[in-house]
């Protein structure tokens, strides 16, 4: 496995699912980029890089469509040609079936029920979910491909010097999977993950300026009761060191091409099998009401980190994304309590106390 | 009772707990006014009035004290002098007092929590809150009082020809009483409300130019199942015509100050009588399994809106208002299912197409 070059470790911190996202300074008010493809978590975004307002990007209203395609890509773009779009387009489509082979397989009586859409210009997505399984309370493994534009200012400020001149829009395609898994059993923990990969094209009045292309995406643990030997198989095949959470990165592009693209295949096909053996080892563990409940405290908790701080969600519902592939990434059912504390050295205290206070788990 | 002068009706859009936000219009980066006193929805901000960006206010953290103040105005505010801060902030107490009271009587077994807190500069509040009652799954019902600095766009749009030098961050006081009343019984409507008034200071460099104040709040319900009677009744009592939510103003400062205190304080003592009758006559109503998971589906909606949209709840979470009286605006429980549609015709349909299709509900 390539070593993972910009790729940094998650803290386990209350907001660990979003470690570098820039939520937490109020002060900010310049976001990241926020291309709206569906249940889409974008974390890590460098500020310094790409500095716009998400406000400026929207797309095109979705229709069904009652068949799968092979592809979402514009036909200028090829149908299968080689290209990054189109191979990363079919790596994605190739995970897919792939992890929801795994989890129908774990889960013995769920099926995954799939819609899929395009757009008028180009792109579209495939939203699949397993809803009320014997395992699974919810799990959405959804692909999407974007055609868009962006405010100019992303590409300017990640090539400095190409013009002096105020330029136009740079359009964008932009395709990723994303998936949030809600196992029923409390001790068995949520899962997310996203790959996705970027190019833009060059601004529209500046035609001889290069094109740009990264990578991005993730993998997160969010337990609600912790077992050490689940947290350390996860870090372990990972071959990461620390942090509940996972990996994260963005604006992966300072190494070969073909080189991320492998890495971030192996990324996604990790997946399975750092995960896959937890739940297997949890999903049949007894439980009681209380340990139950917890894990509905917990689930209201990632509602609100998903709903409130989740740039990808937040920007998506604004921006017309498909409302039902985003909100996909909610639990079944929640719980909030007001003010609940729990019992200091207890287990469930133990969960909230890694989750304030990063520790190296391997 | 005094005419509503600008107050506006809200409509019965799916969008109806939040009608005059401008959420709905991704294009929008200019925020209106928001203040972070915990657990109050600013809607119906008008955009040219007071532009600015909610990033640039922030306030300290809060100190959780065992007692209950008679009042959290700075002593240079003076304690009970008459003032309309004075004043507004012991009717918000004694409307809290009062609808604490009266949901206690309806519930019969639950009884309010109370949390007091204050700030290090002035300020504070009370959150209180009864769970999992008789009839009440969650009911929080808020006070605060903040003093806080906002950016000086706000007064000068409103304002505009005072000064032509560009001013410092204007100082503000802002006091309100803000509530969700969630019961159990899926056919007894939730109920929101909030009541709020703002004082700004001249400008710190433009020390001759007048001081602002307006009042803002409304009340609406949000209902899973609609009996048009208790959507009559509702409307009847506040004297308006259309829409399922209720009313809602905000910048109220074009009529005389003592006569829209009157106007602001009989909305907020309209909330027990427009609403306890309709809780009274619902509770008890028998219902299914089906009409309960309908009831958690909508409170999962009711959750979106509250976490995606509220501009007073996102906002207070972003810049250290108190998370826990934030957040007591959501329900105990809520569910999200996948692309969830109900049968064309039923109760639940109906109730899904008033939220879309406006209404005259008298």
């Amino acid at each position: 496995m390539p070593p993972p070059p910009t790729a940094a470790l998650s803290s386990s911190s209350s907001l660990c699912l979003f470690p570098f996202s820039s939520y937490s300074s109020p002060k900010k008010t310049q976001l990241g980029f926020c291309p709206s493809f569906p249940f889409t978590r974008l974390t890590n975004v460098t500020p310094t890089r790409r500095l716009m307002t998400c406000s400026a990007v929207s797309i095109e209203k979705e229709t069904l469509i009652s068949y799968r395609p092979h592809s979402f890509l514009r036909e200028t773009d090829g149908l299968d040609d080689g290209s990054v779009r189109s191979r990363f387009q079919r790596i994605i489509m190739e995970v897919q079936d792939s992890v929801c082979g795994a989890l129908e397989a774990v889960d013995g009586a769920g099926k995954f029920k799939e819609d899929a859409w395009t757009r008028p210009g180009g792109g579209g997505g495939i939203s699949r979910v397993l809803q009320d399984g014997d395992v699974f309370e919810k799990a959405g493994v959804n692909i999407s491909v974007v055609y868009g534009v962006m405010p100019p200012e992303a590409y300017r400020v990640a090539k400095a010097n190409v013009t002096d001149q105020k330029p136009g829009p740079v359009p964008f395609f932009a395709a990723g999977i994303s998936s949030v898994l809600h196992p029923k059993n409390p001790f068995a923990p949520t899962l997310h993950f996203n790959y996705r990969y970027f190019e833009t094209d060059a601004p529209k009045d500046a035609p001889g300026a290069p094109r740009q292309w990264w990578f991005g995406g993730g993998t997160d643990l969010t337990p609600s009761y912790i077992f050490e030997e689940d947290v350390k198989h996860f870090h372990s095949h990972r071959d990461e060191r620390r942090g509940l959470g996972g990996i994260f990165f963005d604006d992966l592009n300072d190494y070969d091409q073909e080189m991320l693209l492998s890495f971030v295949t192996e990324c996604a096909n990790s997946v399975v099998p750092a995960y896959v053996p937890i739940v297997e080892k949890r999903k049949n563990t007894p439980f009681t009401e209380s340990h139950k409940a917890w894990q509905q405290l917990r689930r209201g908790r990632y509602i609100e980190f998903n709903l409130v701080y989740d740039r990808g969600t937040t920007f998506g519902l604004k921006t017309g994304g498909r409302i039902e592939s985003i909100l996909v990434s909610l639990p079944l059912t929640a719980r909030w309590e007001y003010d609940h504390k729990p019992e200091e050295g207890s287990e469930e205290w133990k969960l909230l106390d890694a989750c304030m206070n990063p520790k190296e788990w391997i």
